[in-house]
């Protein structure tokens, strides 16, 4: 019976990296969380223990440190790219590397030089991956919470035996966005692509009167494609936070649509792609 | 050996209650978590196991979104205390009552009616205390995370056998303030009183040259105080959010505190208290 | 205006701290999260910035870490006993010093000499406190998540306009305990103190045939305090997690409490303290 | 521009579902979490909002609890194949189904009838998938936290100029084990091969004198394999949970890896496969 080593990958993972840069007096910060893994001839650390071939998750770390001191960081998919082009290039064994990022935004406090605070919980993200020598971006955001207050429709689906759910002319949409996009090539004013991905993703989750969180869905990445010619294919994973009103009558008091019940769980969870028909292969850019 | 009922209190935590007010097509939002705790004569329940004078907790959860629906909330320390006066007003055997309210803020997307982001971590909180006819209320907010990049030392400070800590005359100051003001009456503008005491508290954290993380928070303290005077208390709650510079000289690489390392755990945890001397004495508002 | 400082304390918070003692191969394990939080002159850092009397958070840090090497850590009070005395006793500005101690259980894999899993989330907790020379324990512990199938049941209550909860004599009771005990004196055998207040309250939770959470609640405290003669007086804090029959009668199904939905929020609170009459003043060790 | 929809799939996520059995005054309870995904003919509610071949995610909510009522959900592969061939086998647009289950142990509180305590945060898990008629299973199990504390080197790694960590023939090695592993066919006898599976896994991690976190995961997915001729791979994913020995020698004390700083980031991560040489095509199982 031949048992064998398949895919594998390792690194080191959520390291917490934060960049200071002074013009002047006048300060600018970068927060990002960074993962490395690297791919390639590592049979032999799984098979005898033998790691010639491993260059070690510390190095990666420090690689990293180093390299946002060499340079600035710039922007997510630059510095990404960096990083694996390194690992890649450098080492003749490591054939494949994925870079992921996450960056943490910040705003000045009134203006002020050197001093901030933490915008929200939304991340700008990215996946940068090489292999063979090619290379994929994938960026996005994520923890984008999002609600409509009307404008959302459910009715129409199919009732068997199980199905107790009253249909609705009227709801609360409320959800945590996760999209990510593939880009079709790396040519990419990353910075700009990004704004207005997310702009055109809003303006189009504000603006679909919704019959179902998926048109919404399939609007919000429609938009993404649209606004952003590079941009081949997103994928989103809606979870529909639901916000049930609640039922007032046995009080003697009515309730139009004014009063809800934030539930935790369980919740609706909405997944889709949508990409371009001439899109490239992807690869392994969603591994 | 006599074995006897202590303190006590009971009630439904962290009810997630959203409201939506309508003015022609423009919505309002509000979106609050309340958690209600109700004390009195509840020896029975504990020692036999009657409850004919235990308001389930399920009403208590009833209560507060009927109220949200007979009156909109309003200012969280409005609701919370027309909630703890019902319930001690209305049940004989309820001689203590303790609200607790969350507000979790949103802004509209593009102006838009009806359709919103969640803007930050950061929770606007109260703490509405009703015994034995007697009302407190305590503010502020939590979740607020500030950094400077600079303008922070910290020595002088002594060195014993276990001092290895370097002494520094520039380093990163971030925190996530959590802080409680006690008013000294209820006669208060609640919104403006919160956004003029959390603007005071915010300048003070950016402007503060700080020596210690101790200093600062005695000067955001007292920006507090300064900032309105129904306020006659503050409590604060200050982990120190270390950044670490990166040691890269094993890389032929200076740090001018350009890379850090930003650290989870451990941190440090400076907690303090600013008051006026005059303060009133705090009764059961902080218990 | 006079505004002055308060209450305050500074300190090192979830240090983690594993040690490993080796008796020939056979090693044992302990796994701590220890905070410590110093009390004293510090005014003079918060006004001036001075800081001649802080010992930095950072020495606390390796204050513990050398004192876990230079005697193994032993029982928890033990070990926050030691750390506590040393800081009031070393600097003639701490007055006092609280330290806080979680410790996480692990257990064999398979009689193992090296080899250990974690066993549950269950933490064993103390609290010491050291003030002007006088010295409190508070053990306990939490995240002891304990259920009932049956064995209780939540009738008499009284019912208003806003109640809607239906009357029973058969449910699930669940909670997830935390419990904290107050020692009389310091002369107590730790670890076998802390196992039978354990197996007392557990036992108490399980045969106590319930009308009420406070009911069992009382009985659990009564049964630490009829354990342990040195315990003075016990705090509980147990949330009631809920497990709602789900309504099948839709689908011509009964439900004999056989078919569960395990809510997360909200969820009813019920907080007490059990005490000896002639408990001696519990001083600062609650604060 | 052609923009067309992509994969999807939708569903109710993280159902949390209590069962009690009851053998007499003898109860057994199953605590599971169960998320349901729908795949099929769905793009007219993405294009155009028509739900008429939407099964709302409420619906299939109250499927699963009603399935729990008709039959009790005996092993979690049974159960979850149970839901996945209702969706799949009742409505002709339901070409595709998975199946996610969670569940969480309880152990009795000394033997008693109903009373039970958690028992460890492992999740023994499921993931079934139903597609165009054909079925896969992968179980597994996640949250499993074991640490060695010998037993484990690392060296031979290459150095760069980025490398400073230093070469170590005795470190402690803990992770948090995911695994999960996939069968070659269906006719298994769930519980067995799992205790089996998860017994041998455990047994490796133990015994396996570790060169490399990666060796004891090619180990331990061997062991898996070798135990039970139904599986056909094993995918881990092991983070390196590090535990750094203390530099004590600032303070004129040794460390013989006695006295550890368990870090919680970043962590290095470890990801690998092991599989039989003939395993079957894996096709939609691991998606």
């Amino acid at each position: 019976m031949g048992i064998t080593l398949g895919a594998n990958q390792y690194g080191k993972a959520e390291n917490r990296l934060v960049t200071v840069s002074r013009q002047g007096s006048r300060h600018e910060i970068r927060d990002l969380t960074v993962s490395t893994a690297l791919r390639g001839d590592l049979a032999d650390t799984h098979l005898t223990g033998d790691n010639s071939k491993v260059l070690a998750t510390d190095t990666q770390k420090n690689t990293l440190y180093a390299f946002a001191k060499q340079q600035p960081p710039g922007q997510i998919e630059e510095f990404g790219l960096r990083l694996a082009r390194h690992f890649t290039g450098s080492f003749e064994q490591i054939t494949g590397a994925r870079v992921i990022i996450d960056e943490h935004a910040w705003q000045r406090i009134d203006d002020h030089d050197h001093s901030f605070a933490r915008s929200g919980e939304e991340k700008r993200t990215t996946t940068v991956t090489v292999h063979n020598g090619q290379e994929w971006v994938v960026s996005g955001l994520r923890d984008l919470v999002v609600l409509k207050s009307t404008g959302s429709e459910f009715h129409g689906f199919p009732r068997d035996r199980y199905t107790t759910l009253p249909e609705t002319t009227d709801r609360i949409l409320a959800t945590a966005v996760t999209a990510r996009w593939r880009f079709a090539h790396l040519d990419v004013p990353w910075d700009k692509s990004f704004a207005e991905a997310r702009q055109a993703m809003l303006a189009a989750f504000a603006d679909t009167h919704s019959l179902s969180l998926q048109q919404t869905l399939y609007a919000m990445g429609k938009a993404v494609l649209e606004a952003r010619e590079e941009i081949a294919e997103v994928r989103l994973s809606l979870p529909n936070k639901h916000h049930f009103p609640v039922d007032l009558s046995k009080f003697g008091l009515d309730n139009d649509n004014e009063v809800f019940y934030a539930a935790d769980r369980p919740y609706g969870l909405i997944e889709g792609t949508v990409l371009r028909e001439e899109a490239p292969e992807p690869g392994p850019a969603w591994d």
